[in-house]
């Protein structure tokens, strides 16, 4: 009996139960089952694809709106005649193109922000472009058919369409839009692009403020308080929120005014490079990248460039790029790249010369966002809700000398160093008791300690070498400047003479051989007569941050860079 | 005898020879010779020094310009009351200041641009500031000491000083210098930087246009023409030539025109990161970074971040950054770090739309280029004597069809596959022809093959999908610009939906995976709905070298990159 072979149940009969010991397994029997069932309802769904198919043949053959309606073909170029029929005043452009142009007709591309279906008769839609949106109304009439304002009210939100409409002026304003007097009436809609139904991050959601540092994510008031990580695994949509667009904005500007106060002044923008063959400034914090077959490292500044660039004889430069920093810090404030600008200038009398310039520019920038970035500022404003930053009154900017703005914070019970450098918690008490003395958000504090700089600054002459035990001792000609309590950026006089350049750099806290690779053409460049100089470096998305007040600095950069995140 | 020991020749008495064999070895006399030399020369020094010394006391006591010229200390800050006595008019600036401040005193920073004295009594002096040159004289006289004039006749070519002088008429116009009708008669002049006496490079060598390539470093009229490596070896002093600070002047202005030009059509400029994930754009010509402990990758290009940041909504978008390319090609015009012109930008109809934009861009920068910079590039014609770029005539850009071009090179005697991409010299060829027929240097290719373009590139939809045989064949909505038969634009309008990017990837000649890593971001920017865009990425360097005609793209790169060269 072993070697007879079990029933047979391929036929599709099913096996019953108890039939025998040699009968299909339980498992074998379930599967049957199942085959059954699918192919039934493969079947069912078949008949009913066909009489949906057959119904919209009919439906489409009966529907007096089929040209006015549907996805456009993949190159997205529409008919001319489409649009634009004799007599109509079309434009494109955003939905309030009508004010444009004038007429009550207008074609317009635009993002669905929403749709929905009053009725089978009626759908609501918001349109959306830049800034703007407008309330579009699809009702079924004489010449518009039902499948028509089925179609419109069912398209995924962020969807990108192109639409005909009669702009007339509502019964009542629209109050949650920005166009409030007028309503488009929908005549013809195509989609131009599709959303996915389902989307990672809803853009409502994007436009709530980030939950506080350590926060989770949690409901509020209906909505979902989103991480920050999610928004920026999935910037793209993060990016449409307003406040996020208005922040590109006002990083543009800030970049714009400071290249347009520069050039004012005769400055050149340059480009220096940011693959070096040794890493100049100090090993650590610095990427090495594979060149060929051979090691290349990134440029954590153009401060060597820029310099070498004095020495050529150009004067004045100023660079807007980026800057590499390989600081395995995980905080608000850090980034592994950012966007640097930079400048550098000669002078023939006193390095505040130089000072006076950075402070004017700075001045230049704040209110030039102020004037002409106001709406973004107000709209970021409007999330994260944090003081106005307060300039100096009659433009003058508190200039202190280190050695004050370390009075001042013994004198409020900090205790701290004459020479040692200010740690951030003391930094940003300082900036409170600079804007309770002076009621300003934006400082300078000058004069720093020699110990705490770079070598290549220029000493105090008036406090240099006066310890012969401490090379090192005293003050330099360098400056900080400081925004709601924060440095924004870091400048000096630079030693303009080779040999004393040399001197400086053995003798400096961290002595770097001005006979190293990385350092001997910089060294040399001050052999062949080089004019006094001095210059500074800004952090451009601690600007923004900091004038904006945002919490963390990764909302000021596009796609921002830390030690956990290479992409999107 | 052996035991005895050899006679001493420490006293400093020379030991003859023939003293016998147990006197001192020849070696050992020699030494004590030369000792004895070497001390009695010490002597003579020191004695002679000790003369000068006080020779120089008595002469500095006599030195009734003691005051007057010298090293200046290191931190190079003037005493006030140095200069600028009550009714003096004085100004900080260039050598021409007199003609600022109206008067006949004036005080300046400047260049020795050469210095020789003429008689013990009489030396002459050129100074350089910027663009200009201005003689210089000084005379011995009742209060100006011959000293001084010696100091003045003596100090090296390059050093920087600060001047305080008498400017006058000259008797006759001073033909070799920019200022001819101003001479300036020394009182001070005190050497702020000074230059090393040996240059490893004249600045007027580096004045002279490079030798052609493959052309050993040679004299030519009594100049050695220097090679383009030891000028990039001593980019510093190389820089300080004036058709060389005038490049990076025009190279600026390039820059600031392309920013004003899309500033005023609405652009917003961005930052995108150039630290990547993943090596998105094709894994060859990719530099690999450590990043931590893992691996990052530079940006090719803005491409694919652009393209997320129109999805973003952010509607019109331009960047001037590095882009870096990890192609082992040693020739004229390719670098590994280059500046990249980039924009992407929302349309509405045609992408004709960009391209027109684009080129109106083109001749925005051209013409700002003509007026603008008329000196600086007139200067750079003066030593590389190319002739003038061709504009075409009443700002009409020949936009020619792909297939046009192919007719075009045909017709004369090329040989050329309608879809193959064409290669350097046929381009070079094909702008001839253009040129010859439509008297430009300026002009666009457009709708290249499909298959030669990158897999976001939107096919023409009027050939895709024609040949069941080939995803490939056909045309697309892609174009180059060209300037001087050279490629400075390659652009395109791009594919907006992610379902047809996903084919197009799959299908494209050189396939990549739309799930993977560097890809995934990408493509599903394009299924939150994208409205359609186009752009295009301009080369910087190419577009300064081809405008001036220069011979080798490294001039216009402040410090260029390529395979061989990292430094300075």
């Amino acid at each position: 009996m072993a070697e007879q072979d079990p029933p047979k149940a391929e036929q599709g009969f099913p096996v019953s139960e108890g039939e025998g010991e040699k009968g299909p397994s339980k498992s074998a029997l379930k599967k049957a089952l199942k085959e059954k069932e699918k192919a039934e309802k493969a079947a069912k769904r078949a008949a009913a694809e066909e009489a949906a198919r057959k119904e919209r043949e009919v439906a489409e053959a009966n529907d007096i709106s089929k040209d006015d309606y549907g996805e456009l073909p993949r190159d997205g170029e529409l008919p001319k005649e489409t649009f634009g029929t004799e007599g109509e005043k079309v434009s494109h452009g955003g939905p309030d193109g009508a004010k444009e142009v004038g007429g009550p007709h207008v074609l317009f591309t635009a993002v669905v922000k929403n749709a929905r279906s009053q009725s089978a008769k009626l759908a609501f839609l918001v349109f959306q472009h830049g800034f703007s949106t407008i309330q579009a109304v699809i009702a079924v009439s004489d010449t518009l058919s039902k499948q028509m304002v089925k179609f419109a009210g069912g398209i995924p939100s962020q969807s990108v369409v192109v639409v005909h409409a009669l702009v007339k002026k509502p019964k009542e304003p629209v109050k949650s839009c920005t166009i409030q007097n007028l309503e488009a009436h929908i005549k013809r809609i195509y989609v131009e692009s599709p959303a996915d139904s389902q989307l990672p991050l809803q853009v409502e959601d994007a436009e709530q403020p980030i939950p506080a540092e350590g926060e989770e994510a949690q409901e509020e008031g209906g909505r979902p308080i989103v991480t920050l990580n999610t928004r920026l695994n999935n910037r793209v949509i993060d990016l449409r929120a307003r406040h996020n667009f208005a922040i590109g904005r006002i990083k543009y500007g800030v970049t714009k005014l400071f290249a347009e106060f520069l050039d004012a002044k005769g400055f050149t923008g340059i480009q220096t490079p940011k693959l070096l063959g040794s890493a100049s400034e100090g090993g650590a914090n610095v990427f090495e990248v594979t060149y060929f077959a051979t090691k290349a490292f990134l440029a954590q500044s153009p401060q060597l460039y820029k310099q070498m660039l004095i020495a050529a004889r150009f004067q004045k430069v100023f660079e807007v790029g980026p800057v590499f920093r390989a600081e395995n810090s995980n905080t608000a404030r850090h980034l592994t790249e950012f966007t640097g600008l930079d400048l550098e200038m000669e002078y023939n009398g006193h390095y505040h010369e130089v000072v006076s310039l950075l402070e004017e520019l700075m001045l230049y920038i704040f209110n030039g966002l102020k004037t002409r970035y106001k709406r973004e500022t107000d709209l970021v404003r409007a999330v994260y809700n944090v003081p106005e930053f307060r300039l100096p009154e009659a433009g003058k900017v508190p200039r202190l000398p280190f050695s004050e703005g370390i009075k001042m914070l013994r004198d409020a019970g900090v205790e701290v160093n004459d020479y040692d450098d200010l740690s951030t918690p003391d930094e940003k008490k300082l900036g409170a008791l600079v804007l309770e003395k002076y009621g300003t958000d934006f400082y300078v504090l000058d004069k720093f300690p020699l110990a705490v700089r770079p070598f290549y600054t220029m000493p105090d002459m008036t406090t240099y070498g006066k310890d012969p035990n401490d090379a090192n001792a005293g003050y330099s000609n360098s400056y900080d400047f400081f925004m709601r309590g924060q440095e924004i950026m870091s400048g000096a006089q630079r030693i303009h003479k080779a040999e004393f350049l040399r001197k400086r750099m053995k003798e400096h806290v961290t002595p770097v051989d001005p006979e190293s690779e990385g350092l001997r053409d910089y060294v040399k460049a001050f052999s062949y007569g080089c004019n006094k100089h001095a210059g500074g470096g800004l952090g451009l998305e601690r600007i923004v941050m900091l004038w904006l007040g945002l919490p963390n600095v990764r909302l000021a950069s596009l796609f921002p860079r830390d030690p956990q995140r290479l992409s999107p």
